[in-house]
């Protein structure tokens, strides 16, 4: 059968409340799946797009990118999944599929890729649709529930470990536990890293050991900062404020690395001798490609992590999104679809 | 014979014209080859350290880092040199072979490394001694006269190809044709790369194509710039101006890298998104090891790679220093001992 029809929650202009509207669901493509929205996670940057922080908003947007659920329907040429499948959608709903990096694995680096909820509908939805390619199944195995945020939160710090081919005997450290960082803080002590997390709540501290963190610093105590200089392989940073980031690079080691998956407009300010005298580097990176996508849930699935999530209907969306502003979600908020 | 005394020119105050000295040797360590100047190299850190514009002079000071000269002394523990060996010597001059850079063959990232002419006497000098593990045995077939400037602007240039697993079939760039970036082009185009000189001279692009540029770019026309937008993998960049990073960062491929071996005291200035969109990354590095150093030898007298040098007598050292200030030498000078 054929979904005409969605309800979903929208913003009609930025900043503004969401509102529950009933929007038209566009024509399946053929290499298109539609899914039934069970969950949704909700994600710092589906504030900014309901924002219009990025110039990328179009009105009513229906934000949700960590969507998990079922496939509904399957466009006349999908060959990768099937109906009843359970899935889950990231960031991109679609890729060029012509370009160098998609056809060398790396979609998530194509610069025709779709974004979910960019001049599209995302999963604040009842239904979504997005390209057979850039949507996941599940490993029988991963909750439901919990697993929509690893679609954007997690591989976006998963996905710098495949990247920079980091090793389990490897010393590193993530700046900020948050939605981002408690899965990096996961993922890198599952990897067999040695894990120093960074955080300004001295209240994280105790959760981001029980995470797998075996050190943890006050970020605001520049004096515990310089008490690790020289310690560090890799920092992956999912901070968006500016930190003092010429003394987290004498934190590495010679040959480390800084790498951003968060970030401020600002310029990094950092001074080239630094790099220099170490050999160090300063890179980024965004999601990562449905592939590593694929890893990482069988690397979770195999290690037992998953987010850690607070529920929400998802008629109580605006609560939710005032409770994500406030700084208070411990760690990542997911919406359960109420229709 | 113990050499106790050695002729050399030396700055005897920041900035001063050098002055012929007689200066006392100090005694051979156990560990030490004393070395015959045939020739030196002058790089542009030889000018920054006679002006003290790093603050770690010691006056007189005598230069000279870019030695290719004849082992003369040995210590009574060294086994890797003899006497009548020809070797170079660069940066340089001791390790502590205790940390664990030295540990694994990474001596030029020691943070205790000693620098031959910081605190200690160079190569503008009848004699200069170095730990045996900082010297470097000359392979049968080098040109003495023009090896010098290997061992400083040849290596800071050819390491970062070893260190970052360069590739025959990557797009790369050198930003600036002078003493490092002549050197770069050679390496790179004997690499197999396809290879891009980024200059703001145009009189050098012919001879930068005779180098093995397949292209060549005027650094100064921004539109230039902008039409190589999403080429290169690689990008290494050896001038110490401040250009407009945030440009060259678009010329870079997805995964791309902005490298430095050259650099200004002034933040980088680059945009946190610029390198997350992309996957991109910015690094720099320092010389590189004498194992490199070695490798880089070998590679130099398999493809009849050789820095192009003018010659100067060691006599007239304040007139090559006037040269080089004036950014005319092509592309390397290198003096010739004559005391």
């Amino acid at each position: 059968m054929t979904q005409k029809t969605s309800q979903a929650y929208a913003a009609n202009s930025a900043g503004k409340a969401l509102e529950k509207i009933n929007t038209q669901l566009p024509t399946l493509g053929d290499e298109q799946v539609r899914i039934k929205v069970h969950y949704c996670g909700i994600c710092h940057s589906d504030l900014s797009m309901i924002n219009n922080e990025w110039g990328l908003s179009a009105y009513p947007l229906i934000a949700g990118h960590e969507v998990a659920g079922e496939i509904v329907e399957v466009g006349s040429k999908v060959n990768k999944h099937d109906i009843g499948d359970l899935v889950g959608l990231g960031w991109h709903a679609d890729y060029c599929e012509q370009c160098r990096s998609c056809d060398n694995g790396d979609h998530n680096l194509c610069s025709k890729a779709i974004g979910t909820i960019v001049q599209r509908h995302g999963g604040f939805s009842e239904y979504v649709q997005a390209s057979q390619t850039s949507v996941v199944g599940l490993p029988e195995g991963l909750d439901l529930k919990s697993v929509g945020p690893m679609f954007c939160g997690g591989i976006t710090v998963f996905n710098p470990l495949v990247q920079y081919d980091i090793k389990p005997t490897d010393k590193v450290a993530v700046i900020g536990i948050g939605g981002l960082g408690h899965l990096a803080v996961q993922f890198l002590s599952a990897w067999g890293c040695e894990v120093t997390a960074f955080t300004s709540s001295d209240n994280k501290a105790d959760e981001a050991k029980k995470m797998g963190a075996h050190h943890v610093i006050n970020s605001k105590d520049a004096a515990q900062i310089e008490s690790v200089q020289g310690q560090f392989d890799l920092i992956i940073s999912t901070v968006n404020v500016k930190l003092d980031w010429n003394l987290y690079m004498t934190t590495l080691q010679p040959k480390g690395r800084l790498h951003f998956v968060g970030a401020t407009l600002e310029p990094l300010d950092i001074g080239a001798f630094s790099l220099i005298s170490g050999q160090k580097s300063i890179s980024g990176s965004p999601v990562g490609s449905p592939d590593t996508i694929k890893t990482m849930l069988e690397f979770a699935n195999q290690h037992k992590i998953q987010p850690m999530v607070e529920m929400f209907p998802m008629s109580k969306i605006n609560d939710a999104l005032a409770h994500l502003k406030s700084g208070k979600a411990r760690y990542r908020i997911v919406l359960q679809a109420d229709f």
